[in-house]
């Protein structure tokens, strides 16, 4: 059996707030959609904390994984209309390859946890590699839906993420600079956080996308759409993924699930009233497949529910904190102002707050600020513009606007601590003098010398 | 101190995917926002299992009650703007209603639980009440703030909820046939499902309300504005709230957690492998304020994942077909074909199912179908017109469309059942004639009589 | 040379606001689109005189046409994907109709001219019958082109525009209850108006569409898709296609042609500082097609801003009224308040106005209501819906909504008169009771009886 | 009588598919758009020849000038509830100024005529001078009207758009780096284009902006919203207002009018078949205001289709191909391959074309290129953004992505020649080498030196 086999008679439409509608045509998808693994993205939001700051984007990573099978269904519809293969190694497109690209878009986040960034800092666990993991398992219902088609389209599928495809087009439909997985994001992102700043003009840049040798490039009359789309991207990252409150939530999340495993792990030290039965494979370093798919937003939401109620004062303050959205506040620091922050920290201390769990500095939070950098040593880096004579030059040789803004580096550097330290505190005579000198190092939400 | 006292010196802005801008300009409001109370609500799915069938719509009942606020914000302003009082009981709007107006608005849901429709059915809360009871209860951190407006104050927020408060249009904002609370849900629901069915004219519809003696009426040229508004009413409940799948989830989420009650309600004949702490003093019938509010949704599909292994069947069954989405079937029934449910009852046993566990009827969940019937009994039911004299006339009076839409019935009749019963199940040949004739009674999704 | 052996190398994207993208993959489709014949629709405005009231609204017949065109392109791809023909006469969708389906779409309103309605009931043009001229007319562009295909397939593309071509799902994607030429309209006034009333999920019901025998159907799970089209049309003509202002604006360019006319066929009376040298054939009553397509919306106004300064009172004043937009007021009449229409033109006349030219009721302007009246005698009327199991049935059999608004009479019964008589005139005396007589008998904007 | 008497006791309001609503409350503000000054704008396109790129784009000056309007007023609001003035030159906003800020908004682009820009070339006007002279002439309807405020008023208002006003926030929110005017039509234009390019987050923008004693600064906070507006502008120019199709028609209407103004001016080569009187005082350059409020985009259209027909066969050609839409095409060039341009041109005319009538190059088309550039001597060319503290700093001093593209130059130079110089014209066997010659200089849209 084949994955054409598999067509189905009539098209199965999903309704998607975001490209309208997401379409079906063969029965593997369907069941892929409808395995217990991917099901589970449903209980996991796309932005985790971002929500907290954008109250409206609530919204998990199951419509992400179908936008980008969606996305990536018309770019090969696009290139099965417009450039077909006509002989083997001609550069244009085979349509043999779009199950394997399907499959690839559909699948390609389902190694995602619960706040997975954080979660991986603590856990030591990488979702990518879960991805591939669940994809060749036999153990699981997606590989076993995917052996349909055959007996090494599994790993053929998991090589897609991986990189290692033979195909360039495929990995890079699915992962390159411009590929279906942001195109997706940043569009629902937008949408969902109710910012313009997302939105860009899809259906202009697919149409500009052709297949040639060595991947994808754009067709030079659509160097403005690309523009468009790059400084999207730069924009979300500054406007929305970057954003101090959600970085705030997560130090707040990082140290609250620090604590805990800390505790756990020193059971002499600490008589748990509950126990965390799902993290306890997490805590001891030694869990499996099932282990991790079984956990979610709400099962952590749980225990730090029960958390709230500890009798270790810095777990129960950091699960309250979290819960009851209660940011810690931040100022921004360079390398002039640096050396303040072990006053800081001081300052911090002696009003009580241990600062290994009330303060951070954002290096230790480093996002993976999505710059378009095209010197960059690694493979996929580069965006290709095609003139009509076939040949091809990278964006930022012809884009000024993209040259001047690539490999521009990240937002700012930032030092958090309780909001305590900013309010007067008239109540508690003795502890005004360290607010005082607190907030006279902090100025327009900058640290500053003095 | 007034509430006026607490005026922001500048106005904080809430960004909002429906609104576009959530304008907050007291303290009052902020510091109600950032409670424990109503944090929670982020927990809390707006649309319950409907997520399940429009995968866009995730939203939470916080971004619901911003925008409650900010439509009744808007019409507050408009009124002040428009028909401010100019003399004791002249019909016009007293703007010292305001912040017993916002507050109301901004709180009326704040007794919502998880899966709140299914959760009363099986035990007995009361949403409305234990809004009340959050806002008037000296315990709470709402009633608190509340109570810096007046010690009377969160009383009489309560009776806006409670329709006794003394002003009419205020009552009338926050719970009318066309109020803020419907205004934003359509709206909203409409966005995140991404249906058209619920976008009306919200500008037009707001400078289309005028205050009068006995509440809030329309001008007459607003005429189809609010035609317009009963259409996508009617239309959002047909083809979003009443989706078969939607109510199917529900009947499985209802059945599972009747089973779960009964099991920890009967611990003889049950050895749970896990205690669900936090749903017990519902399981018991003793709960109080804090227990209800320590739930969320992500409480409760915790424990439904670790019932997915309970060594009783009908739960672990009942709780996967949950979390895995696995709706039941249904089929619509009439008075002609109601006759034939003990014979398909009995088919369903004969296969194996436990028919209480296993069917249901939709009676039996009666949604609470929002027509609009003016000849009700109840008051606030009516929707009034006004010409420019200043003569009334009851909506469907003038309106020939909505006379016609009036007091329509609600949608179908469903009995829903396995999935199995429809499959086919070559392997089990014994089963197959049960299946056959079961199958025999359904078609286009109708049962029939044979 | 066949229509296929003009398929683009590479699809052409025209942007599209409503659509997105139009796209053409066709030679014969670009090149319609470039000739005189067509560029023309770009100086025709969509709506006449409704940009008057929804200043938002001043686009073209040229888009809407384009938009009628892509949606048949967008229904051709699903039929030919989900029920291709498998043998003659099966009731399935044999894609050689495409090209038929095609160039009909995309043609179907050359034959308008500027302000058709009203320019229609003064010269008794026909601009059905101007459009089957255009295409087989063997002296324009269009028919040369149309000729590529073959000889008589002008005349095939003719017949579709005339109901009269043998494939009656060709006929009815153009032309039917749900054709492509509402959808897009209602879509593209919504969008350009500022409202939301013509908003319907054109995606869902161009899902539910299918070929059958007699023409199209509609799957039985979209009705409640086609429902809310059918509102959202009946909202289109209340709120917007009659709207009163663009109604007056509508009597006063009839009386202004009228009176043109008029003047021009009795020289003897007038002696014109300005000769309108294209309106002159349709004075005259002798005009060809070249005549027709010469005219546009601004040859019109260009002559009306030179009657602005005609010696003739009346050409010189309603040409004011029209460019200046200086609406008549208008009032409503029913059956019981009709007898007074005669009173008030004699007020209206004893205050100086020549009745003919300054009062008008609506029935002489009757728009043409698209209600859905199954009942309906002509052919193509019924909307029929389509069970699983292949049984038809019309829809307002099964939905209430329908059947409640099917057949359902136009808005209103309006009397038109000059502003003037309603406008307080202290400074001329004598009139005063005239003015006050006449405002006696307009109350709520009503004809009353007195 | 002031400003304020003439309150309307309730608000009317403009639906706008860009704003939503657009809110007057003053009777002054009404009367002005009731005047056939302001009416005029209705027939005059806000985009000229670029619709016929973007066929969406076809809306006219009058929903722009609302729409400045309706965001003067939202400033004003804004103003007065966060920053109203303590004390004189507090340099917090006085809402005394409201009126002449509104009025000039709503005003501000009265003195547009018909493709002002290339009007302008051709006839010496000046639509800036043009404007203040409607609103300070007596004879207007507009001064009329703004002298019942005070009849040093009109004065005031057309001081505004003067820049020599002396309130600096009122100039500013007219004409300024990030002014009403501008906000207003970059949003306007994306709308109605269909592209996404002109969207930022207005509501944010406003919500930032700040009366400080030198004009508007905004809050530090709100860069990123003032970078994304930056970039919009900065796409909308690239990709819509530069686009190559439209500057090619501009260059066709351009000619035409060179053409036909010659011609009329020598009256002994050319019997004009037709006078096109409303032009002719401007073909002897000298008119009053009322022959330029004569004009709009219907009358120039009107004569081009007479001239269509001309004995001139320049004139003939020219008007055909304006008005059925045949661009010219264009190839770019620079400082290396500039040289080519005579053999170009020679090419031309030994096919046979006029060069002065059938090829331009851009530079005398130069757009008004709206770069943001701080380093410009002009007033009112900085943004400066404003620290909680009060301290001022210059956007690119903080944004490095501002600064990066700050000062960046237009586009592209571009040699525009017919199109049938790219054609093959096989039956004309004698020109072929020319053509040859020709089409060898142009490769992948640009001049190439050989």
């Amino acid at each position: 059996m084949t994955f054409k086999d598999e067509q189905l008679p009539r098209e199965k439409v999903f309704r998607d707030p975001i490209h309208g509608t997401i379409i079906v045509d063969n029965q593997i998808i369907l069941d892929l959609i409808d395995t217990p693994e991917f099901q589970r993205l449903r209980r996991i939001k796309q932005l985790g904390t971002s929500s907290m700051t954008f109250h409206g984007a609530e919204h998990s990573r199951f419509g992400h994984c179908l936008g980008v099978y969606e996305i990536t269904r018309r770019i090969c519809n696009l290139f099965q209309r417009n450039y077909p293969q006509q002989a083997p190694q001609d550069g244009l497109w085979n349509d043999q390859e779009r199950p394997v690209a399907l499959c690839a878009a559909l699948l390609h986040d389902l190694g995602h946890g619960p706040y997975s960034h954080t979660f991986e800092h603590i856990f030591h666990t990488d979702h990518e590699q879960i991805t591939r993991r669940i994809i060749t398992s036999e153990s699981t219902n997606i590989n076993r839906i995917l052996r349909r088609v055959g007996n090494d389209f599994p790993q053929k599928v998991a090589s897609v993420i991986d990189h290692t495809y033979q195909n360039p087009q495929v990995v890079q439909m699915i992962s390159s600079q411009v590929d279906a997985d942001r195109m997706d994001y940043l569009q629902r992102d937008s949408y969902y956080t109710g910012t313009n700043y997302g939105k860009f003009d899809l259906d202009r840049v697919l149409h500009m996308m052709r297949p040639v040798k060595d991947g994808i490039a754009f067709e030079i009359n659509g160097m403005h759409a690309v523009e468009d789309y790059i400084l999207s991207r730069l924009q979300m990252y500054l406007q929305v993924y970057f954003h101090p409150v959600s970085r705030s939530m997560e130090v707040i999340l990082d140290h609250l699930l620090m604590r805990a495993k800390w505790l756990y792990q020193h059971p002499s030290q600490y008589q748990p009233e509950f126990m965390p039965r799902l993290l306890m494979p997490f805590f001891n370093g030694h869990y499996d497949l099932n282990d991790y798919l079984t956990l979610d937003d709400g099962v952590l939401t749980t225990y730090f529910i029960h958390w709230m109620n500890s009798s270790d004062k810095i777990l129960s303050d950091l699960a309250q904190r979290f819960i009851n959205r209660r940011p810690f506040k931040s100022a921004v620091y360079d390398q002039q102002t640096r050396f303040m922050l072990p006053k800081l920290r001081e300052l911090i201390a002696t009003a009580g707050f241990d600062v290994d769990y009330y303060t951070a500095v954002d290096s230790s939070y480093k996002l993976p600020y999505d710059t378009y950098n095209p010197q960059d040593s690694k493979p996929q880096t580069q965006i290709e513009l095609i003139y009509p004579n076939g040949e091809l030059t990278e964006l930022s040789q012809v884009s000024t606007l993209v040259a001047s803004v690539s490999g521009r580096e990240a937002g700012d550097q930032r030092f958090f601590f309780p909001r305590e330290m900013l309010t007067q505190q008239n109540d508690i005579e003795i502890f005004e003098p360290i607010y005082e000198a607190f907030q006279h190092c902090i100025k327009n939400n900058q640290v500053v010398a003095n």
